[in-house]
């Protein structure tokens, strides 16, 4: 049996070799994804983003077991995890979270976690992100969560181009980090307080609220219009039915406290989503989004192909040397292409 | 006098002018970059970058003014600051920090400072960092601070393509931080322990001592090769004149202790990138980076006109439906520009 046929029979240790090849843009991985494709589109993705500190992995770690065990008596879902660590551009840092994660659900035949490091380059973490989340979806796993630092635009999109997004937040973070929630605000569904044991909740909550207040004076629907407009080219107008109220919930994940709401509160986001014909509009921002992250890798690849090193070094050159403006690099590379062609 | 010829000529108002044409990528900034690249290449850029709470404004602001007044008694240096504020990906956020800091270095003429929310759109940022550290430069600004939230990917390899790369630290930060710093280490070449006043300032220096030799085995030549080989295409070898130990020093930003040791470890870094023939190798890097930034730009714009909307939207509408793969639709969209073409 081949690798796909494998994953899609639920053998775990093909869906870990298959990640691999996935995450190392290998042509088997390629191959694997054109044919997994197929059987995607039935997850709930939910993205789950807050500055360091704030404790999101615990969060996610409880999450995951709440879907094991729905408080509302319903079957287990079974949870994929894509945890993206920002910590390295090269090495380290998932290595050691997946063994910590692993510990806490250690043996569950229906959690699959993954962790992966930061990409050298610009777009590739959301590229091998989607390409992750392709394939736990085609092999059976009901809920995906995607957990990012919510502290770097790459991490943000990606989050944002989930289904439901969280935004953690924690009391006694220092003024760096207050800051930072203004922006990630705007694109959550759901806005969680964590570590509300601490001194200091109610200012973070009270916070929170004002901010809200602020940054939704027209409320969701109108500012998901406002990104599609601007970035997809979309521009029906948004249904009234599409209004959703972001709520402020309190968790302490470590002890596992407040997850039941939160469960509850992802599953009425659910439930809208499905009511206001915003689930279809998220998935065509999503698959748009990743068709023109492939458009985008293939024509510089299709075009890497048409131009010698010698002549694009001899540009760098000229471009080191003053004698040429970047943008005028750019257009006698293209110019080069068109006559080589020609 | 055009806006180009008064931003050479110094005049400030012109230069915040020409800066949101930049930012806002408009025709009018575009051509000015074209005229003003020819007076670059002068700049010194450091890149400030560091875990949220570690303080890196006000060390900005500090290091801003020790180049006001060199403690060697060398001339003032003119300053430029880019801060680029992830806190934002639509609003807010950078317009606080501007006023913040305009009360610290305010009145200055030899001082600029420009802060920049995060755009909407992966990469945009890198692009739009490296248009503002151009007109800088041609402005006749000697040393630019590049300020980023090291806790995202696209911010860490924003500081990374500076000359020199600050990574700042803070004792009593969560576990959460503390993992971040693994990764950035290895773009640091000098690690500023910032906050030193506060407790655990020995252990915050230990540890980061230990894990600068587990991060640096073979130092940091060698990285910078491996760097370069594998994203850049270059494969000369490093020679052994280009080994730099990336030291560690202690500062309080905020009662600017330990800013002239700062300065005398910058100055040196310069005179070894000066002596190595580093400068030049980033110098390459930065600006095939930045060439390379907007060929795929330019690609993508370019392969854009030559396909209808209609045309793109219903290959959408089939990656929705999943009757093809991602990967088909980009063979898809491309057969049908080439079949356009001919």
């Amino acid at each position: 049996m081949d690798l796909v046929a494998s994953v899609l029979a639920g053998n775990r240790l093909a869906l870990a070799r298959l990640l691999t090849q996935v995450e190392n843009d290998t042509p088997e991985g390629r191959l694997a994804q054109d044919e997994l494709y197929a059987h995607t589109g039935r997850a709930h993705l939910i993205g789950v983003t807050g500055a360091p500190g704030t404790g999101k992995s615990s969060l996610v770690n409880q999450l995951a077991r709440v879907y094991r065990q729905p408080p509302d008596g319903g079957e287990p879902k079974r949870v994929g995890v894509v945890a993206i660590d920002p910590s390295s551009p090269f090495t380290g840092g998932a290595i050691l979270g997946d063994r910590v994660r692993m510990r806490d659900l250690a043996g569950d035949p229906g959690v699959f976690i993954r962790s992966m490091a930061s990409r050298g380059s610009l777009g590739g973490l959301a590229a091998a992100t989607a390409s992750m989340v392709l394939v736990l979806d085609a092999a059976g796993f009901e809920v995906i969560l995607i957990e990012t630092v919510g502290a770097g635009q790459a991490e943000v999109d990606i989050a944002r181009l989930a289904h439901t997004t969280l935004v953690i937040e924690a009391p006694g973070l220092g003024d760096d980090i207050q800051a930072i929630k203004a922006g990630i605000l705007e694109i959550a569904d759901i806005l969680v307080v964590n570590k509300a044991d601490r001194p200091g909740v109610e200012n973070t909550e009270r916070s929170l609220r004002s901010m809200l207040q602020l940054a939704h004076p027209a409320r969701r629907g109108n500012l998901h219009h406002r990104f599609e407009e601007e970035v997809v080219g979309l521009a029906e107008t948004a249904p009234e039915s599409s209004i959703w109220q972001p709520p402020i919930l309190r968790t302490v994940a470590t002890e596992g406290a407040g997850m039941v709401e939160l469960y509850g509160e992802i599953a009425r986001h659910r439930q809208f989503l499905a009511g206001s014909g915003e689930w279809e509009r998220r998935e065509r921002l999503r698959l748009q989004s990743e068709l023109d992250m492939l458009l985008q890798t293939a024509l510089v690849s299709r075009w890497r192909e048409t131009v010698s090193q010698v002549a694009y070094q001899a540009v760098v050159d000229r471009l080191i040397e003053r004698n040429i403006s970047p943008r005028h690099a750019v257009e006698t590379l293209l110019d080069v292409k068109d006559k080589e062609r020609s």
